[in-house]
């Protein structure tokens, strides 16, 4: 694979803030950038720009960094449209709701679910996302946990065990035993395929302290935390994301002033996923209580077939600049910078020399368009590891 | 050319109640169409499907009507990019607001206006959209605002005349003689490259009687006309629409029950255009008050570079379901047959026998979806008039 040149950029993010404006995101204008060997080469002003075995012109287009999604479902099987339906229609439905994916995802093969993932993968490559985290949880038995995550691995690096999404249906008596079945057995048969391991911290789910037993047995393991923490109520999961060190605190829509606090002040990314307000039609997180209170931002879909079936990171931009509080421009951070410092890399979610060359051209001259024009389809190029892939 | 056989759909919106479940989008599961001569030559059940020239597989896919746009600003000039980044970042900016559209695009060539529109237009396309209704209203001269409807006439039947967007800032001081020009000259200039007349009807734009002088000189110079109607105020323009049998009241967000019921029982309809309310950070209009009080509601983008950027029918249901109150089912019919409605046209808008087979196939096996997947681009294929556009 020789360098390719992508020159007369409207606007580039880099998030690289030695870069171009000196901002957050290291804007450059009438810019250019060479990628070589799947990293980024150089980046700077299209005039000063080096040669290139190939030359791709952007007319003016911006360039971001391809997202980075820290947080997706998508191994799963079944169909939940008329609970969907029914529920934005104000009809009663007597809905299995997650129970329904995970009797479907059970009952398919692995090449059903192993299809049902790369078609979504496809369709947010479309969308300019180039790194996704996903996790099991639709199986809830230790081999269709491990079976999620061996199917997950082939297509990301980004694999969160997540046993713990609700007790299985299995256990309905004895949710003490299946606490021990995700800390012992299941652990055993998952933590080999595995980077992460994820909890739902709520209200008839895991409480705090089935929560850390959780979190604390896949640490021992060499799993990293993250967690689902105070989506649908006031709960432990945010405080014990900071204690644990987790890489990152999922929802964080009911927060006191201590949860704010300890986010701004740990090293635990608050992660925010205004797909699952929009499709439930829930209260909105409040981005801009923790971005003033100097929290770390991520913004991701939160992809599943219940709450949040989005696979579309500008529509999540969009949303928040709507409804969260955050400017076009820490929206589109956090969309890509942001959800790198969720699954703690360093390598992606900036375009500066030695990065990975993975990015996204627009159909549009600035990365303000994202929010600017809700629901387009803007991504008109994606490039993933340096090599063209939309 | 030859006849098309679309079959094995998955879910087929028809809107004709006479067709498959009875109900007003005339469903049909695992369909078929076949196209001839530009229309829709049968609809019904794949396995009872003719033979065709040619045959497309939908494999599961659903069809729905292409989106009818029946509201829309896109015959426009210049960049407003840094004024929406400002509101959404509450910043301040002493921004011109639409004279700043206005200023450049009088100073545009033909040539720059028809690609801006064009490109535009193939966006939507993109997206389903197989009718669009576009205005004039940024010339705001008598050369300026004909040569924007010559321009649209060339892409579209749908031309609205809205020399009555604002007082042009060349009669700050003296609006009655605006109204005059408007009614007068310009109309002259204009009416023959029309089919609608509009008038923004607003507090700080054109009060009631202003507004009805615009309209009926439109109407006796063969115009029908359509109101931008009770957008940012309660005021009198959703009575004045029903009063002139007007096609189309937009926007409809302060309404009294008087209102309502005004456009309950007469022929005008509501048209909602979620998309500003989305931008702008405003109420949203209550839909739910105006289907249960039987009015009919078309969904419409209102695309324009100042309060709402979007081009998307898909984005535009999918708000209408989550925030004004409309079934999935609802906001699709509204997207398509009640912007033919909005339209006064009866050939567009369904897929039935003898309809323009204008259509949209889905990368998802139901309608629903267009909700149930908010941001996600959709539309796999598009046919106009027979043809494969996209
Ligand atoms: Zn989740
Ligand atoms: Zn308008």
């Amino acid at each position: 694979m020789g360098s390719t040149l992508i020159t007369r950029i409207g606007t580039l993010v880099t998030n690289d803030p030695t870069l171009g404006d000196g901002g957050p995101l290291g804007r450059i204008e009438d810019a250019a950038l060479v990628l070589d060997g799947g990293t980024v080469a150089w980046a700077g002003r299209a005039a000063d720009a080096p040669a290139a075995d190939e030359v791709y012109d952007a007319e003016g287009r911006a360039v971001v960094p391809g997202f980075v999604d820290s947080h997706s479902h998508l191994v799963f099987a079944g169909d939940r449209t008329a609970e969907f339906n029914a529920r934005m229609s104000g009809r009663a439905y007597s809905a299995g709701g997650i129970r329904t994916t995970v009797a479907a995802t059970r009952a398919a093969s692995d090449e059903a679910l192993e299809a049902n993932l790369t078609h979504y993968l496809d369709e947010a490559l479309r969308q300019g996302t180039t790194t996704f985290e996903t996790k099991s949880g639709y199986g809830l038995t230790v081999a269709d946990e491990a079976r999620a995550l061996r199917i997950a691995a082939r297509h990301t690096e980004e694999v969160t065990y997540l046993g713990a999404h609700i007790v299985s249906p299995d256990y309905a008596d004895d949710p003490a035993g299946y606490v021990a079945l995700v800390t012992g057995e299941m652990l055993d048969a998952c933590a080999p395929h595995a980077r992460w391991v994820d909890v739902f911290c709520e209200k008839g789910a895991f409480d705090g302290d089935q929560a850390r037993a959780v979190l604390t047995a896949g640490m021992a393991r060499g799993l990293v935390p993250r967690v689902h923490a105070n989506q649908l109520t006031h709960g432990p999961g945010v405080q014990l994301a900071v204690e644990l060190d987790a890489a990152s605190a999922d929802h964080c829509t009911h927060l006191t002033q201590a949860d704010v606090d300890a986010l701004a002040s740990g090293n635990t990314v608050a992660t925010l996923l205004p797909g699952a307000e929009f499709s439930t039609r829930a209260e909105w997180p409040d981005a801009r209580r923790l971005l003033d209170a100097g929290a770390t931002v991520a913004l991701s879909t939160d992809c599943n077939p219940g709450s949040s079936f989005t696979s579309s990171m500008p529509f999540c931009i969009a949303l928040a600049v709507r409804d969260m509080g955050m400017t076009p421009d820490e929206a589109v951070w956090s969309a890509t910078a942001g959800g790198a410092a969720a699954l703690r890399r360093t390598d992606i979610g900036r375009l500066s020399p030695g990065a990975r060359a993975d990015l996204a051209v627009l159909d549009a001259p600035s990365h303000v368009h994202l929010a600017y024009r809700p629901g387009v389809p803007l991504v008109r190029g994606v490039w993933r590891r340096g090599t063209r892939a939309v």
